[in-house]
C-alpha cells in the first residue's frame, strides 16, 4: 500500500481538501463552501463528508493514509487549536487537531495558511532543497511563513512571521489591525487599490488624467483590473505597481537584514502580476539591502499558484511531520 | 577530571579570554590587546601564549579542556572564517577556527559578538529556559543576536541578525554602511549622542536651554554623560532617551511580528542606564505591538554586565556545540 496524506486549506469562502501523494500528486480533490456564520459543529460533519469520500477513494487506489494536514486562519501548530479566527463565526479556541485525529485515527498538524504555503514550497515547488527561505502571500491582506533551517519559524506562541503587520510608514494608512502603517496596508490586493485611490486623488495631469482606472469605483476595482490596465501601458496603473513594489521591496530588503534567507517568494493574486510587481519590487530591495547581504537573497514567484497549493501546503505539512 | 572551555572575545581594541566551566564559573581571565592594525600572523602567536597560560592554569585545577568558542566581529558561524573585518586589518577571509583547531587539537567554534551574547545569556544569564528570544547590543553601534527554538539564527550565508541595519526613517541618518535610517544611527550609544545634537538644534526653550549637553562637544560627549544628565532631571537629556526608546521601542515592536520571542534582552553599554532607556522602549514597543503579541513578549536587561558577558558568551558557543 502506498502511503498518501490529505491536505485540508480551511479558508474565510470555501474549504478545500485533496488526497496528496508524496511525490505531490493530487489524487482527487473537494471544494466545499466554509460558511463562515456557522458554528464550528455544523462546519465538522459536512467536512468529515468530504474526508469519508477521499478516504474511499484512497482505498479504491490502493493508497494508506497516514495524516492530515491542515492550514487555517489563526491556526496555532503547537496547540493543534485554531484561536479567535476573524473570518469565521468559531468562538474561543476550537481544538480542531483533537477533533480530527480522535475521527480519522491519524496523525494532524495544524498551522496558518502562509506556513502551510511555505511547507508547500519547500516541498512541491520553488523552495525545493532550501532550507532557509519566506514566502509572502499576497491576497486581500499580506501573510507569510518563515522557514529557519528546514523548519517554520513559529515563534514563542505560534503565532510568528507576521510580516503583514510589520509598520512600514509610521501614522501610514489604516490597517484592520487598528494601527497605522502596516506592510499589508500597501502591500496587498487592498493595498493596490488603495494606492490607486491615493494616486487619483494626488495626479491631475495629462498622462494620468485619461486613465481608465478613473472611471471605476473603488468598491469594484480589483488586482486584476490594475494589473490589466497597466500592462495596457496605463501610468497611473503602472505607478501603483511602482509604488507597491518600492514599499515592498523596501520590507523585504529589513526581511533580509533579520533572517538572510536564501530566496524571498511572492505568492497569491497580486503575485500573479509577474515582472509588474517583481521589476519595482526587486529594484527596491536590491537599493536598499545591506552591503553583506547584498545580492545574495532570490526574489522568486511561487510555482505551485497554477496547481492547488493550499491543498499542497497543508498536506507538505504532514508530510514533514510523518517525516520528523 | 572537570571539563572546562576557553572563551574568547576579539575586540577591535581588546581580546578578553577566559577558562569557563560549565556553570559558567570563570576560573580565570586573561586580556591582550587586539592592535587591530596588526596583521593577523602577529596577533594569533600573542593570542596563542595567553591560552597556553589558561590551558596550565586548566592543568593546576584539574580540568580538561573540552573545546574554544570565538567571538569576533564578521565571524561567520558555519565555515569559522572571519570576513573582511571593519576594525582590523586581517586582509580577506581568515580561517581563524581551523587555525586555533589544528594549534589546539580540541573543537572551535566562532561566531559573532551579538549572537556569542545571546548564547550567553541563554547559558548563564537572563535568557536561561528560553527557546525564542533576542538579544539586542546598544554599543557603538546595534548588535543582535537571535535564537529561535534554541538555536542561533545564522540564516543561509551565516551573518543574519543584522537588526542594527533595518532602516527605521526613510531616509533618515547616514549610517556607515552607505545607507540611511539604520536603526543603529538612532538606538546607539553613538545614535543617542546624535539625538542630543538634533535635540540642539531643533530646541531654543527655557526647558532646555540650561542643558550642560549644550557645553559639551560632541567629539568629548558620551551616552554615560547623557545618563548622568538625564538622572539629575535634564529635560534635554531626558528628551534624547525618550527619543531613542521611541524608535528601539517600535523597531521591537516590528521584531515581534517577525518573530514572536519570548524575551528581547538590552545589552551594552547604553542599556547600563536601565529604565531610563527601558521606559521609553517598553511604551513604544507595547503600543506598537500588533494585538495577538500584545504583552507577551517580556523586555528584559542582561544580567551578564556584571560578569565577564564576552567571554561567557563564546564559552557559551562552544559548549552548546560539545552538547550537540
Amino acid at each position: 500500500m502506498n502511503p498518501c496524506v490529505i491536505g485540508i486549506d480551511i479558508g474565510g469562502t470555501n474549504t478545500v481538501l485533496g488526497l496528496v501523494e508524496r511525490s505531490g500528486n493530487c489524487v482527487a480533490e473537494a471544494t466545499l463552501p466554509t460558511r463562515g456564520a456557522e458554528p464550528v459543529g455544523q462546519f465538522l460533519p459536512r467536512l468529515y463528508e468530504h474526508v469519508e469520500i477521499l478516504l474511499q477513494r484512497a482505498t479504491d487506489e490502493g493508497l494508506t493514509l497516514q495524516g492530515i494536514g491542515i492550514g487555517a486562519p489563526n491556526a496555532n501548530f503547537y496547540t493543534g487549536t485554531i484561536e479567535h479566527p476573524p473570518n469565521l463565526a468559531w468562538e474561543g479556541v476550537t481544538p480542531l487537531a483533537e477533533f480530527v485525529r480522535e475521527r480519522f485515527g491519524v496523525p494532524v498538524a495544524l498551522t496558518n495558511d502562509a506556513n502551510a504555503a511555505a511547507l508547500g514550497e519547500m516541498f512541491f515547488g520553488a523552495a525545493q532543497g532550501m532550507k532557509n527561505f519566506v514566502v509572502v502571500t499576497l491576497g486581500t491582506g499580506l501573510g507569510s511563513g518563515i522557514v529557519v533551517d528546514g523548519n517554520v519559524l513559529y515563534g514563542s506562541d505560534g503565532f510568528a512571521g507576521e510580516l503583514g503587520h510589520v509598520t512600514v510608514v509610521q501614522g501610514g494608512r489604516q490597517c484592520g489591525c487598528g494601527r497605522r502603517g502596516c506592510l499589508e496596508t500597501y502591500a496587498s490586493a487592498t493595498g493596490i487599490r488603495r494606492t490607486v485611490a491615493e494616486l487619483i486623488a494626488d495626479r491631475m495631469d495629462a498622462e494620468t488624467n485619461a486613465s481608465p482606472l478613473r472611471d471605476i469605483p473603488f468598491s469594484a476595482l480589483t488586482a486584476a483590473h490594475i494589473a490589466e490596465t497597466a500592462k495596457l501601458g496605463d501610468a497611473l496603473a503602472l505607478e501603483a505597481f511602482e509604488r507597491t513594489g518600492d514599499i515592498l521591496g523596501r520590507a523585504l530588503a529589513n526581511t533580509i537584514a533579520y533572517l538572510s534567507p536564501e530566496a524571498i517568494i511572492l505568492f497569491g493574486g497580486l503575485a500573479n502580476a509577474g515582472e509588474l510587481l517583481l521589476q519595482p519590487t526587486r529594484r527596491a530591495m536590491q537599493a536598499h539591502t545591506l552591503n553583506i547581504f547584498r545580492g545574495k537573497t532570490l526574489l522568486l514567484v511561487s510555482t505551485l499558484m497554477e496547481r492547488n497549493a493550499a491543498v499542497l501546503g497543508a498536506s507538505a505539512l504532514i508530510w514533514k511531520e510523518l517525516a520528523a
